[in-house]
């Protein structure tokens, strides 16, 4: 079997200066895979970021059409990837190929979105306030404004998603469509896959002519703190644990020149269960329920795994549903060996805190993870260590019973900062749950009626953000087109001619984009006063 | 005299458990004045933080409507004030009052402003992509989104804008526009002009009806610490220094729960001189950079601290006339003593520095500050302390002198980041300057052609803000509308019934607000698909 060797991605090359040997593993087997890689070494995620920083200049300064064809020929390439490519996904991952070929559509169009988004022209946000040379006591200057990219961006590549939140995945792309070539640090869980998407990139960059340094990779586990630390790095995307996000932070907010940090970190997603909803289709929503706790292993970052309802004969039926339910489901391999311990020593936690009890197990098996229903005291979820608050990556949920709705609103207003929370509630339910929305408003990016937060929309209209610890800025979200936000910053010029302006905010709207004109949105030209 | 004591202003009410009492000085003469206060407590500190967390529930919830109401209200108080609150701000500043005059126009107008940024309803960022029940192979939810605001914010007033940078400053407006309730941090040099401007605030939120806590205000300058780390605080606003600055945005950084802290800090507004227009008007320019950079004492966040151009007959001649201008400058009081010593010890700093040379200096006076020009060799700044690039607060600037455009350019790519970049040209000079503009882009916030920094429009398309140190975050602005995007994060509806929904995002488009709906800007009302 022929072994194939990768190096550094940097400036459209591929470079290795240290003989430190990394190797990809089946997920399912263990087995070592016909790939090798080679870690970073300091000068590497330098150079990386330094070819990231040269290329920034050229590449901010293509016109908004260009870069759009950059991320449409990415997209393109993706969806040529063969079968051999989606099979060696799957063997990194463990994931099933039907959901890779999902994830890779997923990838493939958000790309292409992005790309709409960049010939729609709005993420520019440009404003002409045309001058008042009249205007007493001082004249008014003429003020123009839009947004550019903040620079090169650094990405760390998440494990639980090999395409849509890795190499080419949603912050690449919103940092590239925002004008910002990207540093990307592979995640060792799936480094054959982050090479074949990085050659796509880089192909694609070269057919789109982009400049060399548009997207770097490398390898490594020891690569993480000197690329956010390094000058040239300007932002940084992130998608991982809590601990790690927040190390991240740490370093950025320490530098000499603090930059920020998009980091999507840990979130419990609780799903309130309503009476009446409850006393309907209790056995379908438990069904539900399990279908969303177990799917992928449970390795999303919106997985359920706070259940919160009152008390009810309907309650304790729909508890004996899901106990079935989460009983029958198959035990499932994990993304690595890594994440099957942290799950562990997670459900280990839940054993070991008094007010715990686990309700049901699914199916178990050695090297797999077998899905958990537990049940907690309420008490526990005020309880200052938030050991119930802290998500315990995998497919296992945990049950908090209440004695009437007073409570529950209670312990909904103590929850920390969430990606999600979802309601199960019918008409009824929800004739007064206004003031149980308005705290769920606090407290999580995207609110749910009626449906599981496992599925996210990659469009305009989503948020997966919220408060801390969900993410570190609860003002970004790294899924959908306003993702591209976090990586751009306005600029403004005064009183510039026409010809040195950028072409968003030349007199005579080249781009052809709506502005924003003395306060009212239009596609017309401007006329400067006399 | 009668004296008015204050305390602190908290939900509504007036308060003071310390025994610390502080004084009000005419800035001027020193002398006491009439006016006393108390220090906060670190309980008061923690009951304004909790007022003002108890007041963002309702506060939120008002329509666009009725917080603009609140905002006009309190434009209308303070344009209301009689001349007597004129000569107050001006004895605590120091400021002269046809400045005063003009600066509470422009915060009544900020104010005014934001209630139209309020009724255009576009800070909302409604975006709906309605459901797709036949899409394969799945089917799209209902899915909208819009901002609200973050929560408390904590605004720290700053020293050299006692009306438009302080308690009912452009931090306040655009956090209270937000429906972010403030605990706004008196400053020690204008505690008397700040209880008034709070009595105004307090009774516009009295007469529109707003909860109690939606403005607090604290003195003290032991008061930020616990401040920035009251858990209920989600946001900062401050103007200030770099240390005070940098200090904030560490303590917010390390909180257990980190909040992003918008600091405006430390900029020396470069201004590149070009061959022509010097040859062609030397003369001009140097009465007019010598004006702005006298202008206020030199106390401006935007006031021209560097000035670079090649060397060359015209500059020769430019200097001299400089000379002249700063010679005759009248010297002037600073806002404090505090202010006066620092740019003592700044004009000190570069004395003390080899290299630097004292070009010219205005009249001087015991207790008032000289305008002052230095020259700089240009080795300095490329050196690794950055003292050139150091903001000295007042009336000063430094002339750095390049053999070649080549050398210039250099010195603009080794320039920290900043709120302004002037350049003063002629047509001739700017056919080549498309490298230069995009070089001062990654620099600075706002960019100038032939004016001067030092005023800043309140507008649409003001940027008042840059890559640090100019600013803690370059993605934010403290001036003009865009400055309420700072405190407003974005939340997602997935399949919620209209009733539920706010009414930005309601299927009829009760507040008639532009919309992204299925990636087209409308006013329509929408259907949703059956």
């Amino acid at each position: 079997m022929t072994i194939r060797h990768f190096q550094q991605f940097i400036n459209g090359g591929q470079v290795a200066a240290s003989g430190v040997v990394l190797y990809s593993v089946d997920a399912t087997t263990g087995e070592r895979l016909p790939y090798t890689f080679r870690e970073a070494t300091a000068g590497e995620v330098a150079a990386a970021a330094s070819a990231a920083a040269a290329a920034y200049p050229a590449f901010r300064a293509l016109s908004p059409e260009r870069r759009a064809r950059f991320l449409d020929a990415i997209a393109d390439g993706l969806d040529a990837l063969d079968a051999g490519f989606i099979e060696l996904v799957c063997r990194e991952s463990a994931l099933p190929p039907a959901r890779i070929a999902g994830e890779r559509a997923r990838t493939s169009g958000q790309l292409r979105l992005f790309a709409t988004v960049l010939r729609r022209g709005d993420y520019l946000g440009a404003r002409i306030d045309l001058a008042q040379p009249q205007r007493k006591p001082l004249p008014r200057a003429d003020l123009r404004q839009y947004r550019i990219g903040v620079g090169p961006v650094a990405v760390f590549g998440a494990s639980n998603f090999p395409l849509a939140f890795s190499t080419a995945g949603g912050d690449t792309a919103s940092a590239l469509a925002a004008g910002c070539p990207v540093v990307f640090k592979a995640h060792p869980s799936h480094m054959a896959t982050a090479a074949m998407v990085a050659e796509v990139i880089v192909a694609a960059a070269d057919r789109t002519e982009m400049p060399a340094g548009v997207f770097n990779m490398i390898y490594g586990d020891r690569v993480g703190e000197p690329l956010v630390k390094h000058p040239e790095i300007r932002a940084v995307g992130f998608t991982g644990s809590l601990r790690g996000g927040r190390a991240l932070c740490d370093m950025a907010a320490a530098r000499p020149h603090p930059i920020p940090v998009f980091a999507e970190m840990s979130s419990v997603n609780p799903v309130l269960l309503m009476p009446h909803a409850l006393e309907r289709r209790g056995a379908t929503i438990a069904t539900q329920l399990a279908a969303s706790v177990a799917l992928g292993a449970g390795q999303f970052c919106t997985n359920p795994g706070l259940v919160l309802a009152v008390r009810s004969p309907a309650l304790g039926a729909f508890v004996e549903h899901l106990q079935a339910a989460i009983t029958g489901i198959a035990p499932q391999v994990m993304l690595n060996t890594a994440g099957l311990a942290h799950y562990q020593q997670g459900v280990g936690r839940f054993a070991d805190t008094p007010g715990m009890m686990l309700l049901a197990q699914g199916v178990a098996e050695t090297g797999r993870a077998p899905a958990q229903l537990w049940r907690a005291d309420s008490a526990l979820l005020f309880q200052a260590d938030g050991r119930l608050q802290q998500e315990v990556f995998g497919p296992c949920t945990v049950l908090v019973e209440f004695d009437d709705a007073e409570q529950l609103h209670k312990a909904v207003q103590a929850l920390e900062g969430q990606l999600t929370a979802t309601v199960i509630a019918e008409r009824e339910d929800l004739a007064g749950a206004g003031a149980l929305v308005a705290v769920l408003e606090e407290k999580a990016g995207r609110l749910l009626i009626n449906a599981y937060p496992t599925g996210v929309e990659v469009c305009d209209a989503m948020v997966h953000g919220g408060p801390y610890p969900a993410t570190s800025d609860a003002r970004g979200t790294s899924v959908g087109t306003l993702a591209i936000d976090r990586f751009l910053r306005p600029v403004c010029y005064q009183d510039f001619d026409d010809a040195l302006l950028p072409e968003a905010l030349r007199d005579g709207n080249p781009l052809a984009i709506e502005r924003l004109v003395n306060g009212v949105r239009t596609r017309d030209a401007v006329v400067r006063p006399q």
